[in-house]
């Protein structure tokens, strides 16, 4: 067999650990020297030999880039070159790898991905915007040119869930896959629910504490979380990224009374991000969503992440850890980096690029779920007959009911339906919002069986 | 640079994923046509195309080896050729991978793994007894011949945490890595503590349900899960499998009032398999301990495993899923084709064999923990002095007590202790159990933070 194996199978099957080390070593450049670029660096000078061994060649870190050439980020650089444009370290006949970690879904970072794709030197990148937007277009040029594309860093932090979708589940069919994939939204509504503060007092809590950015719109408005989650679909179902059909919503309208009546009720409330493949489209969704106390992701803690693959042979698989910060970020790229060093062959989203369909998206509307609706009713004779004949008309049934508080109070209602059309939910709810005994609009939260 | 490339770069560095599809099918044979091994064929089978365009080639099974050509095993296999002898199926020259999964750490599955490698022919195997007792010298044959061997299915089923390890955290020093690695044992702990029946009862149960062999011996006492924590060990800190240097001890002493009084104090006991590099040598030992109910194993449920994967800049990662059953192995096995059919070239435990290093056992009183003591005293005057003074001279002091029952009832005594030497709690309870005032032999169960 050895004799025909040599003729018969492609040298690239030769494993490279048969061989002493490699006779050269993979020569990298860093782009963005911010938290994640200087744990990167600290990695790699810290545990060369090790990665040297499980890489099976050393890995050098060759140049660098970044803005500012004299700020202090804790790790000696002056070993590297310095570049000031990402695009010239990009282009750099010398390095074999380039890391991109510094951000945007446009601008430099995607000019210095293209322009280190086309020249068929492997990309790694922490840069969820920028895939989740051209993800598609980008894996097409690694491919085209030989190269790795690989974003580990760029979905759940430290938690090496890409390769558990791509490598280690890659027997299944994927049905759904879903998770906690925001820590500073998890921080905020955990904290919430634990001090009974209110959303904007936690939240400047967490900007204090380096949790949330100056601007956190995109974490807690959802769209960091929908961007994690269009790479997950991508890869879970072979579909092309498909960031603008996924719906939306982030936690700023989630109040107190919210939390603590889901609580009472049995549930947490998570912004959950899930995508779910189903006859009539593929499901994407970032929304605040209740959560069963004794479902794996509930108890999930302040900016702890977590997802869950469900596959048709293996069952559902929960992979829980640090979603952010340096060391768990940096973790996962230099993870990239040894796995593109050994010579691995994933292609970027799980199949070669013209296989990758464009999946029709499912109509919101026709999602079944059960759904908590919180709405405040005058407490008037009836006011709750004529609730419930609205979600009777409209076809959703109740599967538990509360009121809090008494006339001449207005009166807080929750009720749980049993799994509903989500549209037929909504025109019930848009019924109810126009009722003269409705005090504001109900709030309409999805339960997820988790 | 891509004209560089071709020069300077190994081809095995060129993903296959840029040519449509490999030339050549991966040819498959599979030794053991049991659960798992039905499962793999209907994998195969189910998913062909998908397989196909996920591994970059097709995956064709060529021929299948057992003892029972007529049972009927839920599959089609009149496609395959047939080998009574497994050795003589890994020998065929027409098989590119050999799938093991007779089980038996020596016999047919070492023989037929030996000659399979020992031609350069990739092996895959759910056998964790085999590598346990012999993978540094399995991984050497396999390195030496340029094979792969892969091992996925052997360590928690469906989880994918052996490519976590050896490739998701690849980055990291890890320190730790524990968990639930049993499922027999999960299913009956966490069953007596719901619903208060004694361990002979629930295990009579598992076994009729099928989640306990006839003879539960390896299960129950700890040896399936040192198995795997052999190969997780050795995978985590690049130390050569020592499965003798593993403190193993079962469940089978493990009592309704244990299993009671640890949950009054907050805690759940589960059989926890843990490895941890320590400066004065490596630590492995397999043995119930209290967990805290607010850790992230303690709610694990009946035969659902999980891993936990300490790393120096990673911080905790934790996979949860199914550990054993059909499905969930094959689903494991499969990816392993996957991944070697790509050409991954992961060495077998991480680093090439020849780094791989003899780690000196830590001696086992050396380890510094807390404790749970269940005694049963005659509720004398002054028994708890004796206890007291006893663990006080031995250095080791008391977090929390109680005493359940009064004279002239023998009484329960529980003590929690702070963190302690072993061999320190270990001398104080054979110096107690010596006590006339003691009933029987106290019970000592390590407490895990989790």
């Amino acid at each position: 067999m050895s004799k025909t194996k040599s003729h018969d199978q492609p040298t690239h099957e030769q494993p490279t650990h048969d061989r002493p080390t490699h006779d050269r070593p993979m020569r990298i450049g860093i782009a963005g020297l911010g938290t994640v670029g200087a744990g990167v660096v600290k990695i790699m000078q810290r545990h060369s030999d090790l990665l040297a061994h499980r890489a099976g060649r050393r890995l050098e870190l060759v140049a660098v880039a970044a803005r500012s050439r004299t700020r202090d980020r804790g790790v000696d650089l002056s070993a590297y070159d310095w570049e000031d444009d990402p695009v010239a370290l990009a282009k750099r006949e010398d390095i074999d790898l380039y890391i991109e970690v510094i951000g945007g879904s446009d601008g430099p970072a995607k000019a210095s991905t293209t322009a280190a794709l086309k020249r068929g030197a492997h990309v790694v990148t922490a840069n969820k915007a920028m895939l989740a937007l051209h993800g598609a277009m980008l894996a097409q040029l690694a491919e085209e040119h030989g190269a790795s594309l690989r974003f580990e860093a760029g979905v759940a932090g430290g938690i090496p869930i890409i390769k558990a979708l791509g490598d280690g589940l890659a027997a299944n069919e994927v049905t759904r896959v879903f998770g906690v994939l925001n820590g500073t939204c998890n921080y905020i509504l955990t904290k919430m629910a634990r001090t009974g503060r209110d959303y904007s007092d936690i939240l400047e809590e967490a900007k204090d504490l380096g949790y949330a950015e100056a601007d956190p719109t995109a974490d807690v408005g959802g769209v960091d979380a929908a961007h994690k989650l269009a790479l997950l679909a991508s890869l879970a179902f072979g579909t092309k990224t498909n960031f603008d059909a996924i719906a939306i919503e982030g936690i700023e309208r989630i109040t107190l009374p919210d939390i603590q009546f889901a609580a009472d009720l049995g549930y947490q409330v998570k912004l959950i991000g899930s995508a779910r493949m189903t006859p009539s489209g593929l499901e994407q969704r970032v929304a605040p969503c209740l959560i069963p106390n004794h479902s794996a992701i509930a108890a999930l803690d302040g900016v702890t992440n977590a997802v869950v693959c469900e596959g048709d042979f293996v069952g559902q698989v929960v992979a829980t850890g640090p979603g952010a910060g340096e060391g768990p970020t940096a973790s996962a790229i230099v993870a990239d980096i040894i796995d593109i060093a050994r010579g691995g062959n994933r292609p970027v989203f799980g199949v070669p690029t013209s296989t990758l369909v464009d999946a029709s998206p499912l109509d919101p509307g026709a999602a079944r779920a059960p759904f908590f609706l919180r709405m405040t009713l005058n407490d008037a004779p009836g006011a709750l007959a004529q609730v419930t004949r609205i979600l009777g008309d409209a076809g959703v049934s109740i599967d538990q009911m509360r009121q809090h508080g008494r006339a001449p109070e207005p009166a807080a209602v929750l009720i749980v339906t049993h799994e509903a059309l989500r549209s037929n939910v909504q025109s019930a709810v848009e019924a109810i919002a126009a009722l003269p005994i409705s005090h504001d609009h109900p709030v309409v939260l999805q339960i997820d069986k988790g």
